[in-house]
């Protein structure tokens, strides 16, 4: 794939033409920034904008229409692509350097600048070895693999030669709490079998996907319920796993990737397979999925750029002149492209917060922070989208601009790693913890009010104090003794 | 005024117990803070919540009543405030360091967290003399002043024995277009002579009040409309000046300070006071409204702050149980307690991006991301507060919690320098010139799609395409030739 | 007060000259309404928009600004209102003809109609005697009370010459929730004692307010909680009540209505005072409070019609263009109007159809629609006039425009009667009885499902369906055998 | 297709059994519907529910999954479903008693009360020969076409035997204002010749579909751009349509339905096939339009309570217990439920109000109402949609339940017959017309007032009014004459 000419010449001199993504790193954040960093990012916005996002649409091409084709798919640019990225040196950037000596050497914070422009296109990030769910699941492998396991399925995903699935979320209980899972891996001999079904398993339908990583009851006994469960590996082919369907999203199958649902009857793995250990599986979701959070959101906000400068675009397409004006000259529509600038901007801060947290310390140390940006930056893309796609009428929500398709996968994260609800009332617990305090420090307040009333000879009152009592002012009739009021 | 005991009981050890100001400051600011800076911050904290709040209730007290009372009022706890201010060595603190030396030596972005805590009080501000508009004020003084001036007016005002008013908005054209602005400034002799009104003059209420930095048109003919405007320096006893009445704020009067409406009959002032030079205007109100708005927007997350800490406090009264249950135990309330959380740290980051920028070069450099901060802050501060007051039932609109007043305060935040639509066209027109090179972009990476798939040898082409002719696979009848679709 | 001109000068012939109130009622409403009413609506609109808006800002001015003239206050504007009011036949109109033969004989509907009007003025409900709280206590009185009890307070309210109030509320508990009320009423010989605290007690301020029907606790051991609480009538001149001070809302003190914070200690009144009977006092209440929820809401949609008439005007006045526009040539305030107009259109339509209800029977009947009148009005209202106050910039929050004192009275609506929150409860709970049915249907409907898929040969299938057991159809290379798929 | 058993035995005596459609009519609407609508409607809801719903999937699964069979299409069951409403006399219930004698003799609020039915199900409406575009188009046979061209197709479209498409919107122009509709119908001789595109062509992918009605430019250069537009009938085997690819709808292609995008290159139809008129374009759209908005909008209400009925379905899901509760016990569940009835409720009173509007003279009659109900609805539906599908996680957007369809075809409501933006400009620019009237009559009675007040002997005045000297009052040092205040 050659790339004869590139974006360069339409932003040279150009009126509006745009600046490097290093430049445009938001001030604060720049001191957690590497030269180093900011000379990748660029790398990666060019990859982004001059390579993947053609490559979007011929990808999808790639993939066909019929099922038969769709779950067999593996299109033949995403493999030029991954080719060129790892010439161009931006490869598995996602694994921190403090944490991992397998990765690109970037921190979370550098990385999340790169993710932002990885979600402007639906093959940047496979192509760039970074997207969900194998990386949270080369995390795992790399904090909790045996040397053997590292060998068989880590070194093959740092490579991008394999792919792989987490099975975690279920469709007969209520899996956003993660205490209902039910899925049973029971320890028979050297041998743990597994019975029972998941769903929304990301990434299950391609070809190239080799194992599953698998939360399920061991120990479903247990006082402790977070001692409960356990993860395993399971390699794809093991007998007994039915891919009984894939699931859509608003209506797209996302293949050949897909979310699978999936059947276990009686399958068995070694014992050896377990991670980390029986009844440690919480431990292991947990480490997993801050970062990967903060991933998403990152890609997000590179959505909502990507959805503002198609909302922008189409401001200023001259054949769009509704009512003798094009849309930027009609005001509801310029107070809208404000308002997304404004949340775009205020949601990557809290994302790149977290992020520095995380770096810092752990995901652990950013509990609050990630649940923030988790809450706040969907929520923020879909406003962006649906602006956007109400500027294209028809073509908005049509194959014609990406943004249904953006629509549809920003709905799910909503829900994805837990509903908004459930971070919430979480967040709103642990804020309430501080209640007490602030009602002592109120009260507080209050009776040190008093104190410094009477160091001035006054009396602490209310401006609309009265103390009267009515039958000594008032004579029945609606006449006042106004003396004494 | 003594201070016989301190908070600092309540935060020792118990449950709940609150991280110091600069504990709190977010990760991703800290690099832009000094350690002098962190000593003051929770400098600032304690005066605020251990004096300065108690102080509030005393002070309104001490304002009185009758309307006599209130614009003569000169509370005697201020002084007492500004005298223990002055001994703890917070004072002037909002003078950035790079631009001025007369001020506490901070910068932009750390006074920025200062005046978070001075929001959440009413007196903390004048208290430590940064109290606007005087601030401003000192700033055009210190700028643009000649040394006559600085002696007669700055020299006060920085030692807090004065205080100033700024006077541009006008009742009867749209002064949120500054050009629009009717009061003439015309030049008789060595004079200047004022004829016209203005309102909205805050501070002009007070009795100490002894300058007005009044906006009007020197040369209406002027065919740049931006040089039509002169700023002049008026002493409040000027014959002809005649305050006609205040302006109440949803019903609050706020005096002794108060907002006046304020007459202009042939009053003359010396041709020295003008500032800056005739038909400059625009360049100084540019100057002086960017850090303003930063010190507003900080002092509203303040405001925020305490709403939420009302908030919280309100959900753990042990007296108030709706149908059996504390209200944080009601799931709306912590849902309602974690957006709250949310939309301030998100606000907070926005505030000190844009006071970074400006103190790393100047407000112009900031414009946009000071406009971000204009509109985003007052809308949550009054979502936070809304629903706080909510939370409270009647005592939440009642004198009985500060929410109310707070809220009447807050709502004129997406008024003062400019109602947020103006802001939000600018934003939005700014942003829009990135427009065409989105437009250009785009087509461009379409064009690029198409030659890449013919690099696969596939025609660029939709999924859903046809391109039947229906004459030719359509009997008429609803039977299709199903092999030429 | 003469009426020498008045305003049909100004609607006849005239570009945008207004439809009477008759003409405008929703037709959808219109089978409702008896020509009777339709002419007193007529009169209604004329008299609240040529006596009563004009008499706002005096009644204002004769209320005075010291705190002992506003708590002494009787306008005699009032009178001649009143006066006037009786004239034109428009009088008591809010006691519906089906249960009450003291009133004017209109229905729920038709009144509610007339209450939009008085809702635009200030001074209009209590011109026409139909302003609460007196009209839910004269319903009391009507409904239960004994012949001596209506002859002493009941005539004199029905002719306007006394006032009342409805205590209820208190400080100390969380009485959103009324089984919480704990003022006790206890008797002892042949008198009730009463001890305790109300606030928010509406119209206690006013100079000719005598009786007080007041709720407590005269039973609180009694295992029904609903059986716990009394109401009583109670003299406002019996020894041992003191009003002890005036609530604001949002800085308004209401004077010279005003609500009441009142102590009652040890108040001894007769036996007989007694409501309904002892441990009747829910019945009292309930009875009482949907009609006047109406009457509130119905209000609340005149004062928003006033508040999009005062945007309509400020979008017209030809001195405020800013940027060289008029208002009403920004697309962001005619999307405002057009929203406001939608939203007052649909609130309305709600109201209406909840006064039909009780029309048709009682109150709990239109339990439900009455829940959604409350919750939906006062969202509505306050959107509305944030708007409007948005237009006008600090004339909108000053005292310049009514809108700052609707938007304080609008936001009590959130509150008053119950909060918000208390009501959706309640109607979420009383919907969510249907959830079982739901999912019995919904469960119904997919075995329906499958039974006709069979019955066209088909098996009842997922068109993602695949049941595919990978290890049969995938060489773990990333080769799939299509035809197995 | 037998029916075995029924919905009822669900009904009968269950707990939360349901009303029957007749008994929930709102009491407000019930005046204008007839005893024959009412047991119509039951029998709408009957057949709906029992047998639409559960064919809906059948449906679906008689498309097939591979471009071929779907747009090739004709499910049999569809034929049962007309076979069996035929039998139920529910057949052309749309065609307005008033205006139609060809239909089922219903007024536009009874078929309204229907559509609401229909809209539950994808089925219910084609079932009932009640589907869009067919229904507007079959209007437009019936009321401007001759003979010959209702023998040829009103009489089959009628009977439910071929359907019809309508193209008026076009990819390369702002068709949201018709006037910019660029496709030529040029005469040559007695023929018409059409040269352009056209795009969401809704039903043209229909194997069934044998006419269009096509609206373009034949007289370009008219001044009068109303008049430039012309409608014509064209058979859909005319040589030189091309039906180029069809359009998804976020995801969905909605086959064999569809939405076409036709080009037509040279296609030639007699001169005889012109609809009304040359340059009659814009009457024929004016008088289609305003119906069908209400069709829509019924339909968009009963899609809004069968989502409402999921999501109360998923409350009361026993396998369903996120941290230990069901989700009716939490209350944001509840909270949102609330919201959802009321909105629900409120916006079905805007659409029967502008419904009874139509049926009591025309839709011009009713403009504003129908551009209420236009823009309220959609916004309604998507929010209650969101909140179940939040209810439902990942089960919510996946093809497991019905709502991401449904949030798809709601979300294009808010685009088709257009924008909202364009119905709120002409809506706030129909109410700006009253704005001239609104300021006069405001200042009217700020001038009343002031005569008031002068009968009063009062001067009209501001509470808040000093019209103080402050050079006489104040003496430079802070200290003030009070008694000249």
């Amino acid at each position: 794939m050659s790339v004869p000419y590139s974006l360069e010449e339409l932003t040279i001199g150009g009126k509006g033409s745009e600046q490097k993504a290093s430049d445009k790193i938001p001030f604060i954040a720049r001191p957690f920034v590497s030269e180093r960093a900011k000379k990748t990012l660029d790398i990666v916005e060019k990859f982004v904008e001059e390579e993947c996002i053609p490559a979007d649409t011929v990808y999808q091409q790639q993939v066909g229409t019929s099922k038969q084709e769709r779950w067999s798919a593996h299109p033949p640019i995403m493999d030029d692509l991954k080719k060129r990225a790892k010439e161009l040196g931006i490869w598995n950037m996602f694994l921190p350097k403090n944490h991992f000596k397998e990765g690109a050497g970037f921190s979370n914070l550098e990385y999340g600048l790169m993710a932002e422009f990885l979600g402007k296109s639906t093959t940047a990030s496979e192509a760039t070895n970074c997207a969900a769910p194998d990386t949270g699941n080369m995390e795992v492998f790399a904090k909790y693999g045996t040397q053997e396991q590292k060998d068989r399925w880590l070194k093959p995903l740092l490579a991008g030669e394999i792919r792989s699935a987490f099975l975690m979320t279920e469709p007969e209980v209520a899996s956003s709490d993660a205490t209902n899972i039910a899925l049973t891996i029971t320890k028979e001999g050297d041998e743990y079998v597994l019975n029972g079904q998941k769903w929304w398993s990301s990434g299950a339908g391609d070809s190239r996907c080799q194992v599953y990583i698998v939360m399920g009851k061991s120990d479903p006994k247990n006082s402790n319920v977070y001692k409960q469960q356990s993860v395993i590996f399971v390699p794809f082919d093991t007998p007994g796993i039915t891919i009984h369907r894939m699931l859509s999203v608003m209506g797209f199958d996302d293949a050949p990737h897909g979310h699978g649902h999936i059947t276990f009857n009686n399958v068995r793995v070694p014992a050896a397979n377990i991670c980390l250990g029986e009844g440690r599986g919480f431990e292991v979701i947990q480490g997993r999925l801050g970062p990967g959070r903060i991933h998403h959101a990152m890609r997000s906000i590179g959505a909502a750029e990507k959805a503002l400068e198609f909302f922008l675009a189409r401001m200023n397409d001259p054949r769009k002149k509704p009512f003798g004006k094009q849309l930027y000259e009609h005001g509801v529509m310029l107070d809208r492209v404000a308002h997304s600038r404004i949340e775009i901007d205020a949601s990557r801060l809290q994302v790149l917060n977290a992020a520095i947290m995380i770096d810092s310390k752990d995901a652990k140390f950013a509990l609050k922070e990630i649940a923030e940006a988790k809450i706040l930056v969907p929520d923020m893309l879909l406003k962006v989208l649906d602006r956007a796609m109400q500027a294209y009428g028809g073509a908005g929500v049509s194959q014609d601009t990406p943004l249904a398709n953006m629509w549809a996968h920003g709905r799910t994260m909503r829900i994805v790693d837990g509903p908004d609800e459930v971070h919430a009332m979480q967040l709103g617990r642990n804020e309430n913890k501080r209640g007490e305090y602030c009602l002592k420090k109120i009260e507080w307040q209050k009776k040190r009010a008093v104190e410094m009333a009477e160091s001035y000879g006054m009396k602490k009152m209310d401006p609309l104090q009265l103390d009267r009592e009515w039958s000594k002012v008032h004579d029945g009739k609606g006449n006042v003794d106004k003396a004494k009021l």
